[in-house]
């Protein structure tokens, strides 16, 4: 994609995760706290291609919304972490999700973290947030886990859906 | 793009909107007031080609995003409306016009209407989400005019920024 079109808000932000995996690999990220290319390939629920993957991750890194740094447990490995601005990208995310739920058939396991997060609004998205600068800027991590919450509830969800 | 790759809402608003240029054509309907496909082709700000515009309109008519009907006033022109699902995206647009203007080289002019509408809140996405009603579902149109204030702070960020 041609870059800086034009100096519409929008569209920078179009450009910068305006494709069809861009959002899906910074979700698992984010939310799946995948942070290996091994896991986020193996791991995806849309069966990203490697090739695209590969891609992708290089493209993030590029554009200022992935760091990539060896795994002192792997040298041959890469640890992907979000930055500041990929991290200020989850009010999009939880919007999107929220517009998925309201107007495509979302599964109901698959949804209960976004309803969580719509509900929870942005005092909610600023916990997480800051969980996140834990996580992946390395400061210190908030004592309340919003991830492990949202995890909760979908196991809850998903157990509770077994006939 | 291959639909349905998952259940997951995120994925699935990814699927209906995630390409460089849907939103781009939505953003021009919504804000532009361009309901046309030779107008959307002209007024692009990000010279979007025209098979590529082609082809992203039929595809959100065809994905519930845009209906469009014949121009009562030119036969063979037809009019692109939003619809409800459309219209509902606008906590998105919203959230992406902020992530690009704290993110990335906006310009001044066109990020004043997404500073107004990030300051405005829920309320006032929910004031122009019954303007859009009125314009693009013939319901009627509220009193106040949103797209109006938006359009004038424009007009004076431009005009005041001429040298």
């Amino acid at each position: 994609m041609k870059l800086g079109r034009s100096g519409c808000p929008i569209n920078l932000a179009v450009e910068a995760i305006g494709d069809p995996w861009s959002l899906i690999v910074l979700r698992d990220i984010m939310f799946g706290d995948q942070r290996h290319y091994r896991e986020l390939l193996a791991k995806s629920d849309e069966g990203i291609a490697s090739n695209i993957l590969a891609d992708r991750l290089k493209r993030l890194v590029d554009t200022g919304l992935l760091t990539a740094t060896s795994d002192p447990a792997h040298k041959q490995r890469l640890i992907y972490s979000l930055t500041e601005a990929a991290i200020q990208l989850v009010p999009v995310l939880v919007h999107l999700a929220a517009w998925g739920r309201a107007h495509r058939p979302a599964t109901p396991e698959l949804s209960v973290r976004a309803e969580m997060l719509e509900q929870g609004g942005p005092e909610l998205w600023a916990l997480l947030m800051d969980e996140l600068r834990g996580r992946h800027l390395g400061v210190p991590c908030p004592a309340r886990s919003i991830l492990g919450e949202l995890q909760a509830a979908y196991e809850a969800r998903r157990t509770a859906g077994v006939v």
